[in-house]
């Protein structure tokens, strides 16, 4: 892991895996077992803004060149006016309104294909580089090395599940299957042979969600999960993976280093203080991410 | 594949996987997108009667043992007396009422103890075996065929989803990540930092629903598809995967076998009919398969 600062945090983390990997170790979990999930907005890429925001934009200015009258109708009128105050009174209905607007309606096979037309052009506002550059080096490598080390790697994720499907592969070494995610509902049309993405919310997978989109996908606690301050989305998916009968790690990127990402901490301190109460490791991004983006 | 019969049936599975392995050729399909999907139930084990079902039975026997007063309780009842017409007449709405009344209200933890208690006695009625050697023999060589060849292969069955994954590794190779089935609600419960099971339908995964499963869980189409006729479970998943834009191949178990297994048919042979209109291959048990079930 030739980003990460030699420190205590890093020698955590191997002397963890050496434990639980070690045939005859007591602490030593079999294969089977070894699961790591990976929150994925502000723990593996950056989150300002979300990816998803800017494919909800994106879809947006399509579908109003598509059809232009859209443009007259919420929420597409907002982000076309770039009325700000519209989300911010609506708040979360108005965001999931906009999400399901853009998301569904269509099927699975029409989404994928403009979510991977998203992707192949997209941009990260402010940092002037390609999505896929917004990726932490560090916790690349620390795929890698948790792979190397007969983990099966995870994203749970608040964000829909197709959108981080299409780069999880490419992006983070992680298979469609493997990653858990927000969805919407499905239903199978017979005449087309498709599966069509229906405008009802079927799960959202962010706090308390999270440990219950682990068991419907993944049907076993995590041994080792890893999450961030910012949202507060990652407190659950961390305490739950502690409960695991096996020896397990919990990891939480404190975003501090307003230079090369950026700084931001919740209002209440929430996951922090988990962290503090519950013993779990914290990256502090500054000390211990030698460098923070990946170069391609 | 030493438990399948050589002829036309044999040949063609191995000319299939053989083609789309070829590196170069124009059928080449690349690792990430060989999925194989498995029905359970008819396909990979014997579904007379249901270990579902057998699970149930056990269950309210554990549930009754604890607190007799359920006996007087329906779908207990029913059950302890042995009344087959409150399930004849009640149809599927009484065989889901007792799957709920027997597989929620609890956390997951103390589910999956359950599940692993009767899987450690289970004997399958009429057969005089463990349920273990219910399983297909040559089914398990294909699985183990396809893996070998890069295939990663899944179970959607319409069984519930806790129920398979208890011993899916262990007897078929499949771990439970890779295992979509009927699922009940799950809420997060933070004072237990457990999984509780809800007494409400999630997803019920037969028929139309397979499609829907297959979506959520491994995210893309199967190119590889196997199910069996029986109760017409499988028509569409077999036909979703038929709508993959890489080359896909169908199978269909054919219940023939009154000696070595069970004969039994749908009334109006839909699975069947489906398989000749659509050019599905279909196993003919007693002539394909030289062995049935596994030895241990």
């Amino acid at each position: 892991m030739p980003s990460w600062n030699d420190g205590t945090l890093k020698s955590d983390i191997i002397a963890y895996v050496d434990k639980v990997t070690k045939k005859g170790s007591p602490d030593f979990i079999p294969e089977e077992f070894r699961i790591a999930t990976f929150d994925n907005d502000g723990t593996l890429w950056a989150e300002k803004p979300y990816v998803q925001e800017l494919f909800a934009f994106y879809k947006v200015k399509k579908m109003v060149e598509a059809k232009p009258e859209l443009a007259q109708k919420q929420p597409f009128k907002a982000v076309v006016e770039k009325d700000k105050t519209f989300f911010e009174k609506g708040g979360d209905k108005a965001l999931i309104e906009l999400v399901a607007a853009t998301h569904t309606g269509m099927t699975e096979d029409e989404f994928e294909t403009s979510v991977n037309d998203f992707f192949k052009n997209a941009k990260y506002p402010g940092k002037n580089v390609t999505v896929r550059q917004i990726r932490y080096q560090p916790q690349l490598e620390l795929l890698n090395y948790l792979r190397a080390n007969g983990f099966k790697t995870y994203i749970v994720t608040g964000g829909t599940i197709e959108v981080v499907r299409a780069i999880s592969q490419d992006f983070y070494g992680i298979p469609k299957d493997q990653v858990v995610g927000t969805s919407f509902k499905y239903k199978y049309d017979n005449a087309k042979n498709a599966v069509q993405r229906e405008p009802a919310l079927d799960h959202f997978n962010d706090k308390e969600g999270k440990p219950v989109g682990i068991q419907l996908h993944i049907g076993q606690r995590p041994v080792f999960a890893c999450g961030n301050e910012g949202g507060a989305g990652d407190i659950a998916m961390l305490k739950y993976s502690q409960g695991n009968k096996y020896p397990s790690f919990q990891l939480l990127v404190n975003h501090n280093d307003s230079i090369r990402e950026y700084s931001y901490q919740e209002k209440d301190n929430a996951s922090l203080n988990a962290a503090a109460k519950n013993k779990w490791h914290v990256v502090d991004m500054k000390k211990d991410w030698k460098k923070v983006f990946s170069d391609n």
